[in-house]
């Protein structure tokens, strides 16, 4: 073959490719292989296969001198002969994401702090808010900000219906809620599914109802933490993708239980996110493996 | 001088003093005027004031050359002023134990391989267990085992009856649940509350039923631990005493949690039962303050 | 008596009570006697007596209903007795801080961020800085920002001028090297003297010379951290107030280990600040005390 | 099909495959392509590329119905095309160690209490020592212990030339300084680089010279911790396998820092011994990449 392929002439560029599939002898090979026949170079690889859903999971990144078509046509094959879920992305592309919030500006403090400082690759074209307490925090990251009261059933689903719109026209991958203190309705619940991450609060044991930090005070628990998770329609109930504790004494009041509380809470949720814009979580059933 | 007062005639004793009454102004005078009385030194001071219950709670280690009815007498205008509960134990005297066990070693064993090596001033007269699986590990450490089996209504009052008989016999002050596998009847507990410890695992969030381990891993949960606490009649509900959680990710299967799980069990029993032997766990309505 | 004291028209105070003096019996019997004298309630108390130095320390809280005045006279006869150093605070006030700051912003960010969130006892009438970059950050904030260029003998000579000039006009308390990338002359650091605490990077083993970051990544250290120290003449050697560390690995490079570090710095740093500013930090010849 | 293949008839062995050399494109595709022909299905894989030094690494564990032959056999075109260093390895094969020790027992404690209970894939056919004091611990754990004095530079090149002897003629894989107190000579650490591994006492900041620990207190450090790494001939400068820290205060005095110490020497150098033991450990140059 004299002349150079298109593969040649693109610019070398750094790939994160995840897969998942029926776990089946020869996939590495095969992924490799396509990996070759692209030129590239792996630089990074991890894999799990799940005994429990027989799954095999993949993470590599790659470095390769051609652009995104020629990727995938030779990743083609393996996609056909594995009936593989295969995803291209380019490594440090900020992810598109819409950020929710209420009063509380921690998270979204920590989530744009980090963004501004290169640490967390993620882009925020819009936070939504049901509250104003947060607007000039947002300006602040030059973060376009929009107050949209909730107070009863129709505000609640014109707000709904401002999440969704939004998220089409700003081409959202992930919607954040940052201590974002509304109940998403199981129609957006369904409509965001594996697109939206939540932040709680947890403790050892869990309390239900009201003031959790109250009733952990009242019963003198020693950690207190957070849970990121991925929302689904059962309430703080999805997947789990990190979760955080501290250690906490008798002490400490219930007022500054939810202060400690929160550090864990903005951290957790900023760790979560960043492994989600790296392409590090995935889903197996009804948990996350997580390549770190 | 001519009349040397008994305190002068005893040996230096290191004393351990806790003491407990309604929070009012002055007492932490009045105790110190105490032991000034008793010649003694402060080495180690603790004290909190619970704003829950108005409580105020103390813990001196205080070196004095007096024996305990000189101490006690020097307390007595302090207990009868303030109402106070006060105890006296020297440092280091063992705490006389009771454990309970049924087929699971790994508790007792660290428990005994501790308390053989000097680290944990306990002294066992006597392992209870529903099994026989124990009997050599006990034997390896010269502790007595006793096998009762509990099959019934009949043979679980018999063992009851037992524990309660061996805790009078034996002048135990402490009885350990080290993964003692039977629920403990309401009289029972009542008639060890606050003398008894238990051990249980803890998930973040916590999980009901059988196999916890088993729902943990299906949930994908990223931290799992253990809680010590004491013994009441709602089950597993007891006050916090010491509680550890260790970080797992989803390469880990259920057995293996179990084996991790484990692990925070011994560590975190150990420990809870360390801190009750050394006085340095006090209630406060349906918590503990921990003098650590 | 018919007339009330001065004690009793005083408003509630919680104050701090710091005491240092060398070891004898009797202390805390003469100090909870002054405690009484003013009325006083104990709401929190520690105190350590160093083998060392045949030192005691002790930090009180105290809930009473006198003016500093009336306190400072009640704890005058034990003053006069120990011959003691007492410091009297005010629970909660602010700590007159001044920031001195480069171009990097990790550190004057946490610090600010957690002042306005009401979590640190702080207050920053100026930073000062010898580069322009964190003029915006500071805005953001509404904290008086000035810039002064150090490029040689001269200009440094001014800045430290400056330094010592804004701590008297400005009643400053405590100055805050957060990153402040300029080596302060003896004489400074003599003036400084306990007012003044600094951030540095800290390795296992430790490295020397330029780019320990890179020596880091080259040796395949496991763990890096950071210390928060008092300033003294002898650089990055005073007191050790704080440190922390955290986990890495071979997949790191030099770039990503700076900014794990500085997540380290920026909280090891405000947890120093806290503690001084609760007059938790006392000094015990080259070490320090810390009262939790 | 009438012609078995020798790898059909051998039996199923979990191997560990380790592999080195140059980075290049399609060593995974090749390496891959060698577990298909030795019908091996990979069950765990690692790898990293260095930039530093342009090497690739990698760690494989496969399942695979082959001997050791059969699978050498498939992986020869691996080796001769990209120069790598492959090691194959049986899942769990003790490792053959000797440990060298002193007077202080509780690292070998720890490594022989663990072997015994199956959680550390060593076999320890010799203890070594300078000095008679852990005859007794290598006997309970039924291991041969030899004792020779080292006094002058005579019986420390007796006992040099006694190490590389019993090297030698037990097969030995791994030599373990486990608080061994004496120096290597430099033609000692030469002959078995790569081979020995070392642990020592590290603080932040590091201190030099005799009694690092009175050294600490004195700073009042807050953090102390334990270093492992491979022997080279620089003193406690080789690859660094693997550290940790813990947290202590201004109680501890210096004999309580060295026992919190030991426990942090204790388990980090069985962590090291662990991963060597399950080939998890290779060269980088001056670091250690770790396969966790």
């Amino acid at each position: 073959m004299t002349d150079p392929t298109p593969a040649h002439t693109a610019a070398l560029t750094h790939w994160t490719l995840t897969l998942v599939c029926d776990d089946r002898p020869g996939i590495v090979h095969a992924v490799s292989g396509a990996v070759v026949a692209a030129q590239g170079n792996i630089t990074e690889s991890q894999q799990f296969s799940s005994a429990d859903t027989n799954t095999f999971f993949m993470r590599l990144q790659v470095m390769a001198p051609v652009d995104r078509a020629t990727f995938e046509d030779a990743l083609e094959p393996v996609v056909q002969r594995y009936d593989a879920r295969v995803q291209l992305d380019v490594v440090g592309r900020p992810l598109r994401t819409l950020v929710l919030v209420s009063k509380a500006g921690h998270c979204l403090n920590d989530l744009l702090y980090r963004q501004r400082g290169g640490q967390l690759p993620i882009e925020v074209p819009l936070v939504l808010s049901n509250h104003p307490d947060l607007q000039e925090l947002a300006s602040f990251y030059s973060v376009p900000f929009e107050h949209r009261p909730v107070t009863d059933a129709e505000t609640k689903h014109d707000m709904e219906q401002r999440i969704l719109e939004a998220v089409d026209e700003l081409d959202i991958e992930l919607v954040v809620l940052a201590r974002y203190m509304q109940i998403l309705s199981p129609g957006l619940c369904a409509a965001l599914e594996g697109r939206a991450v939540n932040i709680h609060h947890s403790f050892l044991p869990g309390f239900k109802g009201a003031n959790p930090y109250r009733q952990a005070h009242a019963r003198g628990v020693k950690l207190i933490g957070a849970t990121a998770h991925f929302v689904t329609s059962d309430l703080d109930e999805g997947p789990i993708i990190e979760q955080n504790v501290v250690r906490v004494d008798h002490t400490k009041d219930p007022a500054e239980l939810v202060s400690i509380g929160q550090d864990e809470e903005s951290r957790t949720l900023t760790q979560a996110v960043r492994w989600i814009a790296e392409d590090r979580v995935l889903l197996d059933g009804a948990r996350t493996i997580i390549f770190k």
